[in-house]
Protein backbone atom coordinates (compact mmCIF):
# COMPACT_ATOMS: atom_id res chain seq x y z
CA UNK A 1 0.00 0.00 0.00
CA UNK A 2 1.41 3.06 -0.80
CA UNK A 3 0.79 6.20 1.09
CA UNK A 4 0.32 9.89 -0.73
CA UNK A 5 0.95 12.48 1.52
CA UNK A 6 0.98 15.43 -1.93
CA UNK A 7 -0.85 16.23 -4.72
CA UNK A 8 2.22 15.46 -7.18
CA UNK A 9 3.42 12.24 -5.23
CA UNK A 10 -0.43 10.98 -5.94
CA UNK A 11 -0.99 12.00 -9.57
CA UNK A 12 2.38 10.38 -10.21
CA UNK A 13 1.06 6.71 -9.13
CA UNK A 14 -1.80 6.99 -10.49
CA UNK A 15 -0.73 8.07 -14.04
CA UNK A 16 1.27 4.67 -13.91
CA UNK A 17 -1.58 2.87 -13.10
CA UNK A 18 -3.47 4.16 -15.52
CA UNK A 19 -1.22 4.10 -18.47
CA UNK A 20 -1.90 0.01 -17.65
CA UNK A 21 -5.42 0.45 -18.58
CA UNK A 22 -5.79 -0.28 -14.48
CA UNK A 23 -10.06 0.40 -13.76
CA UNK A 24 -9.80 2.85 -10.40
CA UNK A 25 -12.19 2.90 -7.40
CA UNK A 26 -12.50 5.76 -5.06
CA UNK A 27 -13.23 5.88 -1.21
CA UNK A 28 -13.37 9.64 0.11
CA UNK A 29 -13.36 9.74 4.38
CA UNK A 30 -12.38 11.99 6.36
CA UNK A 31 -10.50 9.28 8.61
CA UNK A 32 -11.27 7.71 11.87
CA UNK A 33 -12.36 4.81 10.10
CA UNK A 34 -15.18 2.36 11.30
CA UNK A 35 -16.18 -1.06 9.77
CA UNK A 36 -18.76 1.15 7.58
CA UNK A 37 -15.67 2.86 5.87
CA UNK A 38 -13.92 -0.77 5.88
CA UNK A 39 -17.83 -1.61 3.99
CA UNK A 40 -16.97 0.69 1.45
CA UNK A 41 -13.33 0.04 0.94
CA UNK A 42 -13.68 -3.84 0.47
CA UNK A 43 -16.47 -3.17 -2.40
CA UNK A 44 -14.51 -0.45 -4.18
CA UNK A 45 -11.44 -3.07 -4.31
CA UNK A 46 -13.96 -5.69 -5.19
CA UNK A 47 -15.06 -4.12 -8.02
CA UNK A 48 -11.70 -2.18 -9.78
CA UNK A 49 -8.46 -3.00 -10.10
CA UNK A 50 -7.30 -0.27 -8.11
CA UNK A 51 -8.46 0.81 -4.75
CA UNK A 52 -7.93 4.70 -3.56
CA UNK A 53 -8.73 6.05 -0.40
CA UNK A 54 -8.25 9.46 0.80
CA UNK A 55 -8.70 10.90 4.48
CA UNK A 56 -8.42 14.46 4.68
CA UNK A 57 -10.53 16.22 7.29
CA UNK A 58 -12.03 19.13 4.68
CA UNK A 59 -12.42 22.33 6.69
CA UNK A 60 -14.82 23.88 4.60
CA UNK A 61 -17.85 21.47 5.09
CA UNK A 62 -17.20 22.33 8.89
CA UNK A 63 -19.44 25.30 10.11
CA UNK A 64 -17.60 27.89 12.67
CA UNK A 65 -19.26 26.27 15.74
CA UNK A 66 -19.10 22.95 14.73
CA UNK A 67 -16.18 20.14 15.77
CA UNK A 68 -13.17 20.86 13.13
CA UNK A 69 -10.62 20.89 15.90
CA UNK A 70 -12.19 17.93 18.26
CA UNK A 71 -12.92 15.94 15.35
CA UNK A 72 -11.01 12.28 16.16
CA UNK A 73 -7.98 11.45 13.77
CA UNK A 74 -5.85 8.30 14.21
CA UNK A 75 -3.58 7.75 11.09
CA UNK A 76 -2.20 4.77 12.19
CA UNK A 77 -5.09 2.91 13.05
CA UNK A 78 -6.34 4.13 9.57
CA UNK A 79 -3.82 2.96 7.27
CA UNK A 80 -3.49 -0.71 8.96
CA UNK A 81 -7.82 -0.95 8.16
CA UNK A 82 -7.26 0.56 5.07
CA UNK A 83 -4.21 -2.08 4.38
CA UNK A 84 -6.53 -5.34 5.57
CA UNK A 85 -9.27 -3.61 3.13
CA UNK A 86 -6.94 -4.19 -0.12
CA UNK A 87 -6.90 -0.11 -0.65
CA UNK A 88 -3.56 0.22 -2.61
CA UNK A 89 -3.05 4.08 -2.54
CA UNK A 90 -3.90 6.52 0.38
CA UNK A 91 -4.13 9.94 -0.38
CA UNK A 92 -3.24 11.43 2.94
CA UNK A 93 -3.19 15.51 1.92
CA UNK A 94 -2.31 18.15 4.61
CA UNK A 95 -5.24 21.20 4.49
CA UNK A 96 -2.47 23.58 3.05
CA UNK A 97 -1.98 21.05 -0.02
CA UNK A 98 -5.68 20.96 -0.73
CA UNK A 99 -6.46 25.05 -0.12
CA UNK A 100 -2.89 26.65 -0.83
CA UNK A 101 -4.83 29.81 -1.19
CA UNK A 102 -8.27 30.53 -0.39
CA UNK A 103 -10.22 29.14 -2.99
CA UNK A 104 -12.75 31.95 -4.94
CA UNK A 105 -14.59 29.28 -6.49
CA UNK A 106 -17.64 27.93 -5.05
CA UNK A 107 -19.44 24.43 -6.51
CA UNK A 108 -22.97 24.60 -4.95
CA UNK A 109 -26.14 22.28 -5.43
CA UNK A 110 -29.57 23.77 -4.88
CA UNK A 111 -32.44 22.33 -3.88
CA UNK A 112 -31.39 19.88 -2.22
CA UNK A 113 -29.45 21.05 0.34
CA UNK A 114 -31.76 23.71 1.78
CA UNK A 115 -33.34 20.47 4.29
CA UNK A 116 -31.96 18.47 6.68
CA UNK A 117 -28.46 18.75 7.72
CA UNK A 118 -28.39 21.40 4.84
CA UNK A 119 -30.57 23.79 7.23
CA UNK A 120 -29.13 22.64 10.61
CA UNK A 121 -25.23 23.33 9.18
CA UNK A 122 -25.47 26.56 6.53
CA UNK A 123 -22.54 25.94 3.90
CA UNK A 124 -21.88 22.54 4.56
CA UNK A 125 -23.08 20.85 1.49
CA UNK A 126 -20.87 23.95 -0.38
CA UNK A 127 -18.05 22.81 1.51
CA UNK A 128 -18.33 18.95 0.44
CA UNK A 129 -19.06 19.92 -3.35
CA UNK A 130 -15.76 21.90 -3.26
CA UNK A 131 -13.88 19.26 -1.57
CA UNK A 132 -15.66 16.12 -3.51
CA UNK A 133 -14.82 18.20 -7.00
CA UNK A 134 -11.47 18.75 -5.81
CA UNK A 135 -10.51 14.74 -5.42
CA UNK A 136 -12.71 13.91 -7.92
CA UNK A 137 -10.07 15.15 -10.40
CA UNK A 138 -7.22 14.48 -9.02
CA UNK A 139 -8.18 10.45 -8.03
CA UNK A 140 -9.98 10.92 -11.58
CA UNK A 141 -11.66 7.36 -10.55
CA UNK A 142 -14.18 5.01 -12.34
CA UNK A 143 -16.48 4.63 -9.18
CA UNK A 144 -16.35 6.30 -6.08
CA UNK A 145 -18.46 4.78 -3.11
CA UNK A 146 -20.43 6.34 -0.28
CA UNK A 147 -22.16 5.57 2.29
CA UNK A 148 -26.10 5.97 2.82
CA UNK A 149 -25.87 6.61 6.36
CA UNK A 150 -24.96 10.29 4.81
CA UNK A 151 -28.21 10.08 2.15
CA UNK A 152 -28.15 14.00 1.65
CA UNK A 153 -24.82 13.72 0.61
CA UNK A 154 -25.30 10.98 -1.75
CA UNK A 155 -28.17 12.77 -3.31
CA UNK A 156 -26.19 16.31 -3.31
CA UNK A 157 -22.84 14.04 -5.31
CA UNK A 158 -25.03 12.73 -7.66
CA UNK A 159 -26.86 15.61 -8.63
CA UNK A 160 -23.08 17.35 -8.99
CA UNK A 161 -22.08 14.29 -10.82
CA UNK A 162 -24.80 14.43 -13.31
CA UNK A 163 -25.12 18.46 -13.70
CA UNK A 164 -21.55 18.70 -14.17
CA UNK A 165 -21.13 15.61 -16.24
CA UNK A 166 -18.07 14.10 -13.80
CA UNK A 167 -17.10 10.74 -15.95
CA UNK A 168 -17.62 8.19 -12.70
CA UNK A 169 -19.94 6.31 -11.11
CA UNK A 170 -22.02 6.95 -7.57
CA UNK A 171 -22.04 4.22 -5.72
CA UNK A 172 -24.19 4.61 -2.57
CA UNK A 173 -23.39 1.58 0.01
CA UNK A 174 -25.20 0.76 2.79
CA UNK A 175 -25.26 2.02 6.53
CA UNK A 176 -23.43 -0.15 8.62
CA UNK A 177 -24.63 -0.82 12.14
CA UNK A 178 -23.57 -2.21 15.50
CA UNK A 179 -25.41 -4.99 17.11
CA UNK A 180 -28.03 -3.04 18.47
CA UNK A 181 -28.76 -1.02 15.96
CA UNK A 182 -26.05 2.15 16.07
CA UNK A 183 -25.35 3.42 12.77
CA UNK A 184 -21.62 3.03 12.72
CA UNK A 185 -20.45 7.04 13.09
CA UNK A 186 -16.92 8.09 13.56
CA UNK A 187 -18.77 10.65 16.23
CA UNK A 188 -19.94 7.72 18.47
CA UNK A 189 -16.85 8.12 20.18
CA UNK A 190 -18.13 11.38 21.83
CA UNK A 191 -20.66 9.20 23.44
CA UNK A 192 -20.73 8.80 27.17
CA UNK A 193 -21.66 5.44 28.03
CA UNK A 194 -25.43 6.48 28.89
CA UNK A 195 -25.71 8.47 25.90
CA UNK A 196 -25.01 6.05 23.70
CA UNK A 197 -27.59 3.23 25.65
CA UNK A 198 -29.92 6.18 25.00
CA UNK A 199 -28.95 6.54 21.15
CA UNK A 200 -30.14 3.27 19.80
CA UNK A 201 -33.77 5.17 19.95
CA UNK A 202 -32.63 6.52 16.48
CA UNK A 203 -31.97 3.26 14.12
CA UNK A 204 -35.29 1.55 16.79
CA UNK A 205 -37.69 4.68 15.59
CA UNK A 206 -36.63 3.75 11.88
CA UNK A 207 -37.61 0.45 11.83
CA UNK A 208 -41.11 0.61 13.82
CA UNK A 209 -41.44 3.54 10.91
CA UNK A 210 -41.00 0.61 8.51
CA UNK A 211 -44.39 -0.95 9.72
CA UNK A 212 -46.30 2.23 10.75
CA UNK A 213 -45.62 4.10 7.12
CA UNK A 214 -47.70 1.14 5.87
CA UNK A 215 -50.56 1.77 8.15
CA UNK A 216 -54.04 2.15 6.39
CA UNK A 217 -54.69 5.59 6.75
CA UNK A 218 -51.09 6.75 8.13
CA UNK A 219 -50.68 10.54 7.58
CA UNK A 220 -46.89 12.28 7.46
CA UNK A 221 -47.46 14.17 10.24
CA UNK A 222 -48.91 11.54 12.50
CA UNK A 223 -45.65 9.24 11.78
CA UNK A 224 -43.35 11.67 12.00
CA UNK A 225 -44.93 12.75 15.31
CA UNK A 226 -44.42 8.66 16.52
CA UNK A 227 -40.73 8.84 15.40
CA UNK A 228 -40.35 11.74 17.51
CA UNK A 229 -42.38 10.81 20.78
CA UNK A 230 -40.20 7.60 20.19
CA UNK A 231 -36.80 9.03 20.36
CA UNK A 232 -38.23 11.40 22.87
CA UNK A 233 -38.46 8.29 25.16
CA UNK A 234 -34.69 8.80 25.84
CA UNK A 235 -34.26 11.25 28.12
CA UNK A 236 -31.11 12.93 27.23
CA UNK A 237 -31.98 13.22 23.00
CA UNK A 238 -32.56 17.04 22.13
CA UNK A 239 -33.96 16.47 18.45
CA UNK A 240 -32.60 18.44 15.29
CA UNK A 241 -34.96 17.12 12.02
CA UNK A 242 -36.95 14.28 11.74
CA UNK A 243 -38.19 14.74 8.56
CA UNK A 244 -40.23 12.67 5.86
CA UNK A 245 -38.70 13.54 2.16
CA UNK A 246 -38.81 12.37 -1.44
CA UNK A 247 -35.76 10.48 -2.17
CA UNK A 248 -33.31 11.40 -3.65
CA UNK A 249 -35.19 15.11 -4.99
CA UNK A 250 -35.24 15.30 -1.29
CA UNK A 251 -39.09 17.16 -1.29
CA UNK A 252 -41.50 17.72 0.83
CA UNK A 253 -43.94 15.71 1.54
CA UNK A 254 -47.14 17.61 2.81
CA UNK A 255 -48.26 16.79 6.46
CA UNK A 256 -51.81 15.75 5.39
CA UNK A 257 -50.79 12.88 2.94
CA UNK A 258 -51.44 9.63 3.73
CA UNK A 259 -47.69 7.52 3.83
CA UNK A 260 -49.76 4.10 3.28
CA UNK A 261 -50.09 5.75 -0.51
CA UNK A 262 -46.59 7.08 -1.08
CA UNK A 263 -45.44 6.20 -4.53
CA UNK A 264 -41.72 5.73 -5.23
CA UNK A 265 -38.84 6.17 -2.57
CA UNK A 266 -39.17 8.18 0.36
CA UNK A 267 -36.30 9.02 3.59
CA UNK A 268 -36.74 9.06 7.07
CA UNK A 269 -33.88 11.07 7.81
CA UNK A 270 -33.19 12.44 11.65
CA UNK A 271 -30.18 14.56 13.49
CA UNK A 272 -30.34 13.94 17.36
CA UNK A 273 -27.97 15.59 20.02
CA UNK A 274 -27.12 13.83 22.86
CA UNK A 275 -24.81 16.51 24.74
CA UNK A 276 -22.93 18.12 22.22
CA UNK A 277 -22.80 14.96 20.06
CA UNK A 278 -24.83 15.19 16.87
CA UNK A 279 -25.64 12.10 15.32
CA UNK A 280 -27.89 11.50 12.22
CA UNK A 281 -29.62 8.43 10.88
CA UNK A 282 -32.14 7.55 8.19
CA UNK A 283 -33.67 4.73 6.26
CA UNK A 284 -35.32 4.56 2.71
CA UNK A 285 -38.93 3.33 2.42
CA UNK A 286 -41.16 2.26 -0.53
CA UNK A 287 -44.31 1.95 1.13
CA UNK A 288 -46.09 1.00 -1.92
CA UNK A 289 -43.75 -1.18 -2.87
CA UNK A 290 -40.92 -1.11 -5.51
CA UNK A 291 -37.24 -1.37 -5.38
CA UNK A 292 -34.65 0.74 -2.51
CA UNK A 293 -32.21 3.06 -3.90
CA UNK A 294 -29.50 0.65 -2.38
CA UNK B 1 -13.21 14.69 -39.36
CA UNK B 2 -15.55 13.86 -36.65
CA UNK B 3 -18.86 15.07 -35.71
CA UNK B 4 -20.54 14.30 -32.55
CA UNK B 5 -23.66 15.20 -31.87
CA UNK B 6 -24.44 12.97 -28.25
CA UNK B 7 -22.33 12.93 -25.08
CA UNK B 8 -22.03 9.04 -26.11
CA UNK B 9 -20.93 9.30 -29.21
CA UNK B 10 -18.51 11.82 -27.97
CA UNK B 11 -17.02 9.38 -25.18
CA UNK B 12 -16.90 6.79 -27.32
CA UNK B 13 -14.84 8.49 -30.05
CA UNK B 14 -12.46 9.72 -26.96
CA UNK B 15 -12.57 6.47 -25.00
CA UNK B 16 -11.03 4.77 -28.24
CA UNK B 17 -8.57 8.06 -28.73
CA UNK B 18 -7.20 7.57 -25.10
CA UNK B 19 -6.93 3.62 -24.97
CA UNK B 20 -3.89 4.91 -27.18
CA UNK B 21 -2.55 7.02 -25.32
CA UNK B 22 -2.98 10.05 -27.42
CA UNK B 23 -2.87 13.84 -26.19
CA UNK B 24 -5.99 15.81 -26.49
CA UNK B 25 -5.92 19.38 -27.07
CA UNK B 26 -9.55 21.19 -26.66
CA UNK B 27 -11.03 24.52 -28.13
CA UNK B 28 -14.37 25.31 -26.41
CA UNK B 29 -16.19 27.88 -29.08
CA UNK B 30 -19.93 28.83 -29.38
CA UNK B 31 -19.41 28.93 -33.18
CA UNK B 32 -20.35 31.27 -35.92
CA UNK B 33 -15.75 30.61 -35.91
CA UNK B 34 -13.10 33.59 -37.57
CA UNK B 35 -9.35 33.71 -37.64
CA UNK B 36 -9.10 34.22 -33.99
CA UNK B 37 -10.48 30.71 -33.11
CA UNK B 38 -8.66 29.15 -35.97
CA UNK B 39 -5.69 29.91 -34.33
CA UNK B 40 -6.19 28.58 -31.43
CA UNK B 41 -7.46 25.36 -33.45
CA UNK B 42 -4.24 25.44 -34.91
CA UNK B 43 -2.47 25.86 -32.05
CA UNK B 44 -4.44 23.09 -30.14
CA UNK B 45 -3.35 20.87 -32.95
CA UNK B 46 0.30 21.73 -33.07
CA UNK B 47 0.76 20.52 -29.25
CA UNK B 48 -1.30 17.59 -29.15
CA UNK B 49 -2.36 14.46 -30.97
CA UNK B 50 -5.72 15.18 -31.13
CA UNK B 51 -7.62 18.55 -31.32
CA UNK B 52 -11.16 18.54 -29.61
CA UNK B 53 -13.68 21.89 -30.91
CA UNK B 54 -16.82 22.00 -29.14
CA UNK B 55 -19.14 24.14 -30.91
CA UNK B 56 -22.09 25.35 -28.27
CA UNK B 57 -23.75 28.43 -27.92
CA UNK B 58 -24.49 28.06 -23.92
CA UNK B 59 -27.57 29.86 -23.41
CA UNK B 60 -26.64 29.80 -19.32
CA UNK B 61 -24.29 32.70 -20.18
CA UNK B 62 -26.70 34.78 -22.02
CA UNK B 63 -28.92 37.37 -19.98
CA UNK B 64 -32.46 37.71 -20.20
CA UNK B 65 -32.11 40.94 -22.74
CA UNK B 66 -29.14 39.69 -23.93
CA UNK B 67 -28.51 38.57 -27.85
CA UNK B 68 -29.19 34.48 -27.60
CA UNK B 69 -31.99 34.56 -29.59
CA UNK B 70 -30.05 36.33 -32.41
CA UNK B 71 -26.23 35.35 -32.08
CA UNK B 72 -24.83 34.25 -35.53
CA UNK B 73 -25.04 30.64 -36.02
CA UNK B 74 -23.36 28.49 -39.40
CA UNK B 75 -22.74 25.19 -39.24
CA UNK B 76 -21.33 24.01 -42.38
CA UNK B 77 -18.88 26.87 -42.47
CA UNK B 78 -17.89 26.32 -38.97
CA UNK B 79 -16.91 22.64 -40.19
CA UNK B 80 -15.72 23.60 -42.76
CA UNK B 81 -12.36 25.69 -41.19
CA UNK B 82 -12.46 23.42 -38.50
CA UNK B 83 -11.26 20.71 -40.80
CA UNK B 84 -8.82 22.96 -42.60
CA UNK B 85 -7.65 23.69 -38.95
CA UNK B 86 -7.01 20.22 -38.67
CA UNK B 87 -9.64 19.13 -35.56
CA UNK B 88 -9.99 15.76 -35.26
CA UNK B 89 -13.63 15.92 -33.36
CA UNK B 90 -16.19 18.29 -33.41
CA UNK B 91 -18.54 18.18 -30.57
CA UNK B 92 -21.89 19.63 -31.75
CA UNK B 93 -24.04 19.26 -28.75
CA UNK B 94 -28.03 20.05 -28.83
CA UNK B 95 -29.22 22.15 -25.29
CA UNK B 96 -31.53 19.01 -24.61
CA UNK B 97 -28.08 17.26 -24.75
CA UNK B 98 -26.35 19.56 -22.66
CA UNK B 99 -28.82 20.09 -20.27
CA UNK B 100 -31.68 17.43 -20.03
CA UNK B 101 -32.79 19.19 -17.03
CA UNK B 102 -32.47 22.52 -15.80
CA UNK B 103 -28.95 22.20 -13.44
CA UNK B 104 -29.46 22.75 -9.61
CA UNK B 105 -25.43 22.61 -8.89
CA UNK B 106 -23.89 25.68 -9.96
CA UNK B 107 -19.97 26.88 -10.54
CA UNK B 108 -18.78 30.61 -9.53
CA UNK B 109 -16.00 32.34 -9.46
CA UNK B 110 -16.19 35.03 -6.94
CA UNK B 111 -14.17 38.38 -6.70
CA UNK B 112 -12.64 38.15 -10.25
CA UNK B 113 -15.80 38.12 -11.58
CA UNK B 114 -17.06 41.48 -9.58
CA UNK B 115 -15.57 43.55 -12.56
CA UNK B 116 -15.57 44.37 -15.66
CA UNK B 117 -17.87 41.84 -17.99
CA UNK B 118 -18.49 40.52 -14.93
CA UNK B 119 -20.60 43.37 -13.13
CA UNK B 120 -22.20 44.59 -17.04
CA UNK B 121 -23.90 40.97 -17.39
CA UNK B 122 -24.84 39.75 -14.23
CA UNK B 123 -24.70 35.84 -14.00
CA UNK B 124 -22.38 35.66 -17.50
CA UNK B 125 -19.77 34.32 -15.79
CA UNK B 126 -21.36 31.46 -13.52
CA UNK B 127 -22.86 30.38 -16.94
CA UNK B 128 -19.21 30.14 -18.35
CA UNK B 129 -18.06 28.19 -14.53
CA UNK B 130 -20.92 26.03 -15.83
CA UNK B 131 -20.38 24.98 -19.04
CA UNK B 132 -16.34 24.69 -19.21
CA UNK B 133 -17.00 22.82 -16.29
CA UNK B 134 -19.53 20.25 -18.05
CA UNK B 135 -17.26 20.34 -21.26
CA UNK B 136 -13.93 19.94 -19.55
CA UNK B 137 -15.19 16.62 -18.00
CA UNK B 138 -17.22 15.29 -21.39
CA UNK B 139 -13.45 15.92 -23.14
CA UNK B 140 -10.97 15.54 -20.70
CA UNK B 141 -8.56 17.46 -22.54
CA UNK B 142 -4.77 17.49 -21.77
CA UNK B 143 -4.75 21.29 -22.88
CA UNK B 144 -7.63 23.79 -23.36
CA UNK B 145 -7.54 26.79 -25.47
CA UNK B 146 -8.83 30.19 -25.04
CA UNK B 147 -8.58 33.88 -26.91
CA UNK B 148 -7.24 36.55 -24.92
CA UNK B 149 -9.95 38.95 -26.37
CA UNK B 150 -12.07 37.51 -23.19
CA UNK B 151 -8.97 38.43 -20.91
CA UNK B 152 -11.42 37.81 -18.02
CA UNK B 153 -12.62 34.75 -18.94
CA UNK B 154 -9.23 33.20 -19.18
CA UNK B 155 -8.45 34.78 -15.69
CA UNK B 156 -11.75 33.23 -13.97
CA UNK B 157 -10.94 29.44 -15.97
CA UNK B 158 -7.67 29.97 -14.63
CA UNK B 159 -8.76 30.70 -10.99
CA UNK B 160 -11.55 27.74 -11.50
CA UNK B 161 -8.64 24.99 -12.64
CA UNK B 162 -6.49 25.88 -9.88
CA UNK B 163 -9.40 26.04 -6.90
CA UNK B 164 -10.70 22.93 -8.45
CA UNK B 165 -7.54 20.68 -9.67
CA UNK B 166 -8.70 20.03 -12.66
CA UNK B 167 -6.45 17.99 -14.57
CA UNK B 168 -5.66 19.89 -17.84
CA UNK B 169 -3.27 23.32 -18.45
CA UNK B 170 -5.62 26.40 -19.69
CA UNK B 171 -3.49 27.78 -22.74
CA UNK B 172 -4.37 31.20 -23.62
CA UNK B 173 -3.31 32.97 -27.12
CA UNK B 174 -3.06 35.98 -28.29
CA UNK B 175 -6.12 38.34 -29.47
CA UNK B 176 -6.65 38.22 -33.82
CA UNK B 177 -6.92 41.66 -35.60
CA UNK B 178 -8.63 42.90 -38.33
CA UNK B 179 -5.55 45.09 -40.43
CA UNK B 180 -6.69 48.05 -38.99
CA UNK B 181 -6.77 46.77 -35.17
CA UNK B 182 -10.09 45.80 -34.72
CA UNK B 183 -10.51 42.63 -32.51
CA UNK B 184 -12.17 39.80 -34.13
CA UNK B 185 -15.58 38.51 -32.72
CA UNK B 186 -18.89 36.57 -34.22
CA UNK B 187 -20.45 39.97 -33.12
CA UNK B 188 -18.75 42.34 -35.42
CA UNK B 189 -21.33 41.08 -38.44
CA UNK B 190 -23.58 42.91 -36.66
CA UNK B 191 -22.07 46.25 -37.17
CA UNK B 192 -23.30 48.54 -39.60
CA UNK B 193 -20.29 50.00 -42.16
CA UNK B 194 -20.04 53.25 -40.61
CA UNK B 195 -20.05 51.49 -36.98
CA UNK B 196 -17.24 48.80 -38.47
CA UNK B 197 -15.56 52.25 -39.58
CA UNK B 198 -15.89 53.76 -35.76
CA UNK B 199 -14.98 50.68 -34.12
CA UNK B 200 -11.41 50.85 -34.68
CA UNK B 201 -11.17 53.61 -31.87
CA UNK B 202 -11.12 50.44 -29.38
CA UNK B 203 -7.54 48.97 -30.69
CA UNK B 204 -6.45 52.53 -31.51
CA UNK B 205 -6.79 53.65 -27.72
CA UNK B 206 -4.90 50.18 -26.30
CA UNK B 207 -2.21 50.59 -28.80
CA UNK B 208 -1.88 54.71 -27.95
CA UNK B 209 -2.32 53.65 -23.88
CA UNK B 210 0.55 51.61 -24.36
CA UNK B 211 2.98 55.23 -24.47
CA UNK B 212 0.33 57.03 -22.45
CA UNK B 213 0.76 54.22 -19.16
CA UNK B 214 4.49 54.81 -19.38
CA UNK B 215 4.47 58.56 -19.32
CA UNK B 216 6.41 60.06 -16.17
CA UNK B 217 3.86 60.87 -13.59
CA UNK B 218 0.75 60.11 -15.41
CA UNK B 219 -2.23 58.12 -13.04
CA UNK B 220 -4.84 55.66 -13.91
CA UNK B 221 -7.55 58.39 -13.56
CA UNK B 222 -5.86 60.10 -16.62
CA UNK B 223 -5.16 57.53 -18.42
CA UNK B 224 -8.49 56.12 -18.18
CA UNK B 225 -9.89 60.12 -19.13
CA UNK B 226 -7.19 59.78 -22.31
CA UNK B 227 -8.58 56.36 -22.97
CA UNK B 228 -12.48 57.33 -22.81
CA UNK B 229 -12.03 60.55 -25.01
CA UNK B 230 -10.36 58.82 -27.83
CA UNK B 231 -13.37 56.37 -27.79
CA UNK B 232 -15.92 59.27 -27.81
CA UNK B 233 -14.22 60.83 -30.91
CA UNK B 234 -16.58 58.10 -32.48
CA UNK B 235 -19.63 59.27 -32.74
CA UNK B 236 -21.67 56.11 -32.00
CA UNK B 237 -19.64 54.73 -29.51
CA UNK B 238 -21.25 54.19 -25.92
CA UNK B 239 -19.13 53.19 -23.17
CA UNK B 240 -20.10 50.84 -21.06
CA UNK B 241 -16.81 50.39 -18.99
CA UNK B 242 -13.31 51.21 -19.51
CA UNK B 243 -10.82 50.06 -16.43
CA UNK B 244 -7.52 49.48 -15.82
CA UNK B 245 -6.88 46.19 -12.79
CA UNK B 246 -4.05 43.77 -11.90
CA UNK B 247 -4.26 40.97 -13.97
CA UNK B 248 -5.07 37.87 -13.63
CA UNK B 249 -6.16 38.97 -9.84
CA UNK B 250 -8.54 41.67 -11.96
CA UNK B 251 -7.89 43.77 -8.46
CA UNK B 252 -8.28 47.67 -8.85
CA UNK B 253 -5.79 50.15 -9.17
CA UNK B 254 -6.78 53.37 -7.05
CA UNK B 255 -7.47 56.39 -9.32
CA UNK B 256 -4.22 58.17 -8.37
CA UNK B 257 -1.71 55.39 -8.66
CA UNK B 258 0.88 56.31 -11.01
CA UNK B 259 0.78 54.08 -13.63
CA UNK B 260 4.37 54.18 -14.91
CA UNK B 261 5.55 52.82 -11.39
CA UNK B 262 3.14 49.76 -11.68
CA UNK B 263 4.96 46.66 -11.11
CA UNK B 264 3.86 43.24 -12.95
CA UNK B 265 0.65 42.76 -15.34
CA UNK B 266 -1.78 45.44 -15.38
CA UNK B 267 -4.56 45.35 -18.18
CA UNK B 268 -6.70 47.78 -19.56
CA UNK B 269 -9.95 46.49 -20.59
CA UNK B 270 -12.92 48.22 -22.72
CA UNK B 271 -16.70 47.44 -23.47
CA UNK B 272 -18.24 49.63 -25.98
CA UNK B 273 -21.50 49.55 -28.08
CA UNK B 274 -22.34 50.65 -31.28
CA UNK B 275 -25.95 50.63 -31.11
CA UNK B 276 -26.99 47.44 -30.01
CA UNK B 277 -23.59 45.64 -30.61
CA UNK B 278 -21.61 45.37 -27.62
CA UNK B 279 -17.94 45.22 -28.51
CA UNK B 280 -14.90 44.00 -25.78
CA UNK B 281 -11.26 44.44 -26.24
CA UNK B 282 -8.51 44.44 -23.56
CA UNK B 283 -4.30 44.77 -23.63
CA UNK B 284 -1.86 43.62 -21.24
CA UNK B 285 0.91 45.76 -20.06
CA UNK B 286 4.02 46.24 -18.23
CA UNK B 287 4.86 49.53 -17.39
CA UNK B 288 7.91 48.70 -15.69
CA UNK B 289 8.75 45.84 -17.74
CA UNK B 290 8.47 42.29 -16.97
CA UNK B 291 7.16 39.36 -19.28
CA UNK B 292 3.45 39.38 -21.04
CA UNK B 293 0.69 37.02 -19.40
CA UNK B 294 0.69 36.07 -23.24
Amino acid sequence: MIICRTINDLKQQLRELRKEGKSVGFVPTMGYLHEGHASLMREAKANNDIAVLSIFVNPMQFGPTEDLDRYPRDEERDTALAEQCGIDIVFLPTVQEMYPHKPLTSVMVSSITTRLCGASRPGHFDGVGLVVSKLFHLVQPDRAYFGMKDAQQVAVIEQLVQDLNFDLEIVPCPTVREPDGLALSSRNVYLSAEQRAQAVVLSQSLTLAEEWIREPGMTARRLLDRVKDHIKGAKDAVIDYVELLKFPSLEEIAATERTDQLNGSVILAMAVKFGTTRLIDNSLYQPTGGVSHV
